[in-house]
């Protein structure tokens, strides 16, 4: 049996993506910027695909700007927003567990002289609201808070954190990192008070290469990729037609039946806590079960070494992550875990299981039961 | 008949390029910095992307940086290369003729403090040697020109120029947008001494939204998207898997009969040369017809507005280009043809066409055959 618990890495593209990127590139293959049939025939995707993203969260087409994926997203906000509001102050205020693609553009921002402050969280990965209160001025420009973490699912209370953002800097444009979040929450920037928000492609089963950044019409973001003047200059380079046409699909049928698919991934979840619990000395790290991300589930397998665990279930066809897998293979210890208050112990045995909607009661207990042959062998071999 | 003269805009995707790309959508579809088999399967492609591209540019695979295009490309060298060695100096040449992928970052370095300077052409859209030699200076630090002109096909002596950068500008790279240049010529950076090159896949028959640049491993350059450390660091970001697949599977393919493909690219433009003649009164732009680039013929038929033709061609089935189709329905007239010398009823003439090795003489009979009954029409309407 092959068991995929890596969602939060990646995802199998759906069959409706593979279908429209292939028509993409083999039949209308125009390029958009074409001012003939086959061009218009190119951006109808674009334009089908904005739309359905701007219905799903409930904002304007041209709020919609694609990129090549979640990183360029995340750095365009950050890079973008700081740089386009310099004169409005100088103070950025982001988390001490956002992804590298959040918090390297934020040491970059803070080389060129900008003031960052990282808001610590508590013992569930939950960024601290006081923490918040007390730092936010009226010079700071950008706030960048993730909707869920990638490692331990923990979701933050961005509705809240909106409002007390416009409320004590009025100044300051407030980014969301729901790139684990979109395809499992319903999102409405607008509702919500949310100004940036970056989306990937390839976390809900559309292509790698491609994601989108929702910019409130009100925003200010200096573009990072110049030349030809595509997506009103925002953003140039050829469009992605497949890309962006395979994210378009992915979002749709992602939230075709979205209450349906969170609640299977949280039965799934507490399925695989409660089997856990009868190995023992496995610590559930995050929210609590029904709080965090349905689709995250992060363990500690007190004594046995994450990679070890990791490659021992790899054996038997089961593919479950170290931390997070987005950081290329670097073996530095979590940021995340450590701003949780874990010990270095608890941090190296610590690793995520991710799921979607296409994972089954069979796959978790068959997980289960290479769990229950393989921890007490490994706790064995580990102990001597 | 279905014509489309614009392969220089865009291609369509081999169906190599669409097989690989489909497996690595849906069968190995894992992320390549993820630690399990999964993820081993999908750095398999990348990998074997970057050996084929650099065995076909002779260079070392760790040299390939994947980009998620052409634009992105260009745009980290410029930027790149000149934040990264701005202690070495504050002087960048380019040229007049460039893809605005290379004149916008440009721009912006300009706007930034960078003294840029400007390099004319000819009449033919060639870069002025002599004028490269005056500008040369000890403190110059980049030098980008393209290979082959975007909108008339020019050939810029790359190799030539590369040889007096080194010798006049010791500590300058030398950039080479090639984008139009990949696929048509043999290029051997090491050989040719150039520093940086740019190329974009979906110019080759490759997806869009993937690109690379060749950086030679002595070159310093700073990286632009920052985040998971992709890349050995220098673009972050979960790798475009079936995009670099597709991308390594299109070079491979468009090399594989490079000369003949050529050939018959050239026989195709000789031919249309010719028909055109007939037709009275239609410029043939840019350098002789077999020192030009094999798959750009740009012409001007004189007293007829380019897009009046183009929508004219158009429902006739042919496809072809008014000025670049890269600038995003810009509607400004071409700074190339200008640079040239053209005065502005011929710019406001010019067509571009763009071949790749599936077109055939029995199109290009087609092309003549509109085009004769076509242009005297359009003429007379016109002068009306």
């Amino acid at each position: 049996m092959e068991v995929y618990f890596d969602n939060s890495a990646t995802t199998r593209c759906y069959d409706s993506v593979k279908d429209i990127v292939v028509k993409a590139m083999t039949e209308d293959f125009g390029n958009p910027s074409a001012m003939h049939l086959k061009g218009v025939e190119a951006e109808k995707y674009i334009k089908s695909s904005a739309e359905s993203l701007a219905r799903l969260l409930k904002v304007q087409e041209k709020e919609i700007l694609f990129t090549s994926g979640g990183t360029e997203s995340d750095n365009l906000a950050l890079i973008g927003a700081a740089f386009a509001n310099k004169r409005s102050g100088n103070h950025i205020i982001t988390t001490s567990v956002e992804h590298p693609a959040v918090s390297q553009p934020a040491l970059f921002l803070q080389e060129q002289g900008f003031e960052v402050t990282y808001l610590p969280v508590d013992s569930r990965g939950v960024v601290k609201m006081d923490a918040l209160k007390a730092v936010l001025r009226e010079d700071t420009i950008l706030v960048s808070v993730m909707y869920v973490n990638n490692e331990v699912g923990a979701v933050m209370p961005v509705e809240e954190i909106a409002a007390l953002v416009h409320e004590k800097s009025p100044k300051a444009l407030f980014h969301v990192d729901a790139i684990q979040a979109f395809g499992k929450y319903r999102i409405y920037p607008k509702k919500m008070g949310i100004d940036l928000l970056s989306v990937s492609g390839h976390k809900i089963h559309g292509p790698k290469g491609v994601g989108f950044l929702y910019i409130n019409e009100k925003a200010k973001i200096q573009p990072q990729i110049l030349g030809g003047g595509q997506q009103g200059g925002m953003r140039s380079g050829t469009d992605n037609v497949p890309g962006i046409a395979g994210l378009g699909a992915a979002a749709v049928e992602i939230y075709k039946n979205l209450e349906e698919n969170v609640e299977n991934m949280y039965r799934l979840k507490e399925h695989i806590a409660q089997g856990l619990e009868k190995i023992g000395d496995i610590r559930i790290n995050g929210m609590d079960l029904r709080e965090g991300a349905p689709q995250i589930l992060s363990i500690s397998v007190m004594g046995v070494r994450s990679e070890v665990l990791l490659h021992s279930l790899e054996e038997r066809g089961i593919y479950v992550s170290a931390g997070s897998a987005c950081s290329s293979h670097k073996r530095k210890p979590s940021a995340t875990l450590a701003a949780m208050g874990m010990s270095k112990d608890q941090i190296e045995s610590t690793v995520r299981l991710s799921f979607c909607e296409e994972n089954t009661i069979e796959e978790a207990d068959y997980f289960l039961q290479v769990m229950g042959e393989l921890v007490p062998m490994l706790r064995r071999y580990s102990r001597r």
